[in-house]
């Protein structure tokens, strides 16, 4: 193979559908106006993002198209929701496996406005169990915010029991969907998620630069605003708007990438989420079935029904950094070494100190590209 | 002429360089990640990146690359600006000309953080004397944060001069250029700017989806993060890393955005500032000149040497939402009526009651454009 293989899909999908890279290309050729709502002429683009809103609206099975709010990115709304969400004294439960874009607003809450937080223990692989819930949840405790599978152990968390609690007590219910999205059906009413943050450039196959969440039925009321500026609506008043979606989109919205999204959103609904997701499962099956006869430890699931397609590893031959590079440099493997921007998983995992290097399938990852992987691991751990 | 006339420059920059068109389309053409700084391996998107910062810290002569930092827009840039700067007790001093990408942040932090916001008071079309700052500046005077040019009355503000008295008592000065970036020279040294916010898709002719601020030299000591996620570096650590770019930049960036906004950089340098804003004020004179024989009152400068390319105008003959729509429908000529996200501007100008009708032109306008638009209000008005 002349061509590199591209084993890190958990931090973004580098091939998008040929569909959406066509549509794309096709309206930034037509030369069109990119700007949304800046002016009273501009219907296409109106048109371009109140479907999109629609989609992701029937995908997720949110109340109404109003309550997709677009921003640059999963940091972006969870910082959106976590700092419109919390107050000084608030209590905030989460999880031992968040990435940092969680953690860190967290902690800089912790910090700056007296909040406190508690983490709900995982197993060193990952897993959580929900009946810990009750034992955390305090008069104060005003929100859960968790990821839906963790970035370093590919474990799918409990998102449905550990909810079903938090609603039981009034607490709010925040979910990363960054892992997930566009691999798991994901059903706001069913799962019982008030806030759902998404990213547009992993599995729901997007562009990079635009993301979003979105909002159960009066959700928007819990929420002060965190960010402002011209929305193209209410002029007059100084105030952010109170209604959606413009309460929380100021400023000009990433025209490109909202398109982008819908484009890629219809290709996933042609697919559908079950065929994507066992062509991901069947491929990390097959590398966890190569991995038991490598000198290599596991560190999350290893049963592909329970996680994502995220496979991270170690080994006591060489250090990750460098079996990564080795990857690279001899196979041209792309992988990703280092701690996955999730210090708390690597800590529930044991590999704070060392990293590890994570392997990560998407939808145009191949079965051949596994097994080359394989072979590749196989090589540089027998020299 | 059967294709539409486009005259909404002030909001975005509907015609990108055919140059960026290509760059940007060949890019996803190639299919190539569209990631960064999230995997070792990844070396060409660093690399724009990078190209990008140094571009930027060129044209604006700002210290360092690492003094770029990009965010999805002006408006996002404004907000982390703002509020990583301004604490409880602090006093600010801005304008009566500012868009609602700052007077909002202000409006919300005089509500939320107990800080107090004073106004330079403006004539009507828009000049502000420079000599009113001294009696404006009290000890707990912390920031002074304008506009350069109005969006609604085109006006030039007389930063350097308003700069120079601030940095005399130890104010940091910060910048608003999303109406001028890509049209009027902008040098951080020369103009004492702390901080300069920016946004792409306006007279920078990049995608809309990317802005960003420039900091001076140690001015990222005065500014707590305001936004925090991960960044891919010191990822043991929650805490939002304290070096440049990272201590602003949390989750992934808009890669094709940047890319598209280093392509037009680089076009903008071959054509000259100088040569882009000689044709756009060719186009404001004649536009001027023919408004003087019409029925029509005209809100801001009159001086094309003292403007951005930016014409705002009410009639009493006609509403200005009206007009607009008259001039599309008739004429498939697309202005943009109301307050234009600036309510301070139009109770400047005595129009916050009705706004106006603004006529904004750019790089791909033509003498052509303008003489018809002329032509089609003399039309409107005269029925």
């Amino acid at each position: 193979m002349k061509h590199s293989i591209y084993l890190n899909h958990a931090a973004t999908s580098n091939h998008k559908f040929e569909a959406t890279i066509q549509e794309v290309s096709q309206y930034l050729e037509a030369n069109n106006n990119l700007n949304i709502n800046r002016g009273s002429q501009n219907s296409d683009e109106l048109e371009v993002i109140f479907e999109a809103r629609q989609a992701f609206a029937t995908f997720f099975h949110a109340p109404d198209p109003a309550h997709i709010i677009f921003t640059a990115n999963a940091t972006t709304s969870l910082n959106m929701i976590l700092n419109g969400l919390v107050k000084s004294g608030d209590h905030v439960i989460t999880t031992a496996v968040e990435h940092n874009a969680v953690a860190r607003p967290l902690h800089m809450l912790e910090r700056q406005q007296n909040i406190s937080v508690s983490h709900l223990r995982c197993e060193p692989n990952g897993k959580l169990d929900p009946t810990q819930m009750e034992a955390q949840i305090r008069p104060e405790t005003k929100v859960l915010v968790m990821t839906h599978a963790s970035n370093v152990l590919g474990t799918i968390l409990p998102i449905k029991e550990c909810f079903e609690i938090a609603k039981a007590h009034g607490i709010i219910t925040v979910l990363d969907s960054a892992q997930t999205a566009g691999f798991l059906p994901i059903d706001m009413e069913e799962m019982l998620i008030d806030v759902l943050a998404f990213t547009g450039h992993k599995s729901l196959m997007g562009l990079t630069g635009i993301g979003g969440f979105s909002l159960a039925q009066n959700m928007e009321k819990e929420i002060t605003p965190w960010m402002s500026g011209g929305t193209g609506s209410a002029s007059l008043s100084l105030e952010q708007p109170n209604f959606l979606p413009d309460k929380f989109e100021a400023g000009t919205l990433n025209m490109l990438g909202i398109l982008s999204l819908k484009s890629a959103l219809k290709s996933i609904n042609i697919l559908g989420l079950d065929r994507i997701a066992l062509h991901e499962r069947v491929l990390t099956a097959r590398f966890l079935e190569g991995l038991k006869n490598l000198p290599v430890t596991i560190l999350g699931s290893t049963d592909p029904t329970e996680m994502v397609p995220v496979v991270s590893i170690t080994t006591t031959l060489v250090d990750p950094g460098e079996l990564s590079q080795q990857l690279f440099n001899r196979y041209q493997i792309i992988t990703r070494s280092g701690l996955h921007c999730s210090p708390l998983a690597h800590q529930t995992a044991g590999t704070l100190k060392t990293g590890a290097v994570r392997f990560s399938f998407g939808w145009n990852t191949t079965i051949d590209e596994i097994d080359y992987t394989l072979n590749a691991l196989k090589e540089i751990l027998s020299e």
